[in-house]
């Protein structure tokens, strides 16, 4: 951890994108081309795991206690409490997300793609990007991408695409009070329906360099 | 005239602005470095109503009228007919304008603000963007460039902007069918909050070179 004096002058950005937009092969390709960070989803959550499960560990040793008192993830099954106690364990999960962008963010320039990291970041004033594109040019991405999605018909793959959005849009809302795609809460947004991801990505590095 | 044999292969640049963002002068600037015809509201009205009135003096000339049946354009005083006759002479103003703005695509490369050119010339695939900042940016943007808004409170400014805003949107959404500002209809979106409009041509630059 740096010192508290200053803040810190890593390059950051940030990327909301909706499903199938390629924003996440976007965030990739800028962080390889500009030799920075990459954290997701899924590596910000593996982290904060990590962390509160060492956080835990040290917890139960130094206060002898022989059970976790309550579930680590959401990925876990739940064995206790009603929404009230899903809302908190969420939140938590929300909080110990957060703990980790600002600490990855302190540590060195960085790209990071969803978990609302524009808001939670925005004293770092990060580069806020926004990545989309036509329901059909996504819908062609997601058949291109994942072979799972041969077995959708047309119409479940774009339910599916919007499911997924709806809930980026309601996690964005509940965290940050705003909207999520809204041009405001965004520096440049950047339409992938007849540019390729990579191409996206050349474009925002002329930007960057 | 081209030939109709094929679509105008020229760089065209449509641009979509919120008013006190700079969009105007990004347009301006993008037109000047690349070396490219500029076409705004002001431009594209006032050809429109040239070419018109050369038609009307044809028309008057070969029929023998002597008066003209209908006004020109919208800026008159109306002195025939209701609200019916004022929506079909703005539909007539419309339809000249985007008979002007295809005219110049045709002609040459350009950099075209306003006037729904994203949504006229989009058969010619023009790079659509749109041009946005927060409102409190775009108030000390109006104030710096134009001394009548000295006297508006900032209450007052904020209310005109407002009411230009939405006049745009109107405009947009009753000849396009569509929504003014949302992503979908912009391949690229740029936030002037805190950048100048400059910063902003020269970043758009680095994309178009």
């Amino acid at each position: 951890m740096r010192e508290a004096t200053g803040r810190s002058m890593n390059r950051i950005i940030t990327i909301g994108r909706e499903f199938g937009s390629g924003g996440r092969e976007v965030g990739k390709r800028l962080s390889e081309a500009l030799g920075i960070a990459y954290y997701d989803r899924e590596i910000v959550e593996e982290i904060a795991k990590r962390t509160q499960l060492a956080e835990e560990y040290v917890h139960q040793i130094v206060e002898h206690q022989p059970k976790l008192q309550y579930p680590i993830t959401i990925g876990h099954t739940l064995h206790a409490g009603g929404s009230d106690y899903l809302l908190r364990q969420q939140a938590a999960v929300f909080a110990e997300q957060a703990t980790v962008l600002r600490e990855m963010a302190e540590k060195s320039d960085c790209v990071i793609v969803g978990r609302c990291a524009d808001y939670i970041l925005r004293e770092s004033a990060p580069l806020r990007l926004f990545v989309y594109a036509d329901m059909e040019a996504r819908m062609a991405r997601c058949r291109e991408k994942a072979p799972e999605a041969e077995e959708l018909t047309d119409r479940q793959l774009r339910r599916r695409i919007r499911e997924v959005d709806r809930h980026r849009a309601r996690y964005y809302t509940y965290y940050t009070g705003k909207t999520w795609g809204a041009r405001e809460n965004y520096d440049l947004a950047i339409n992938t329906t007849s540019i390729s991801p990579k191409e996206a990505a050349e474009m925002l590095l002329h930007l960057l360099r």
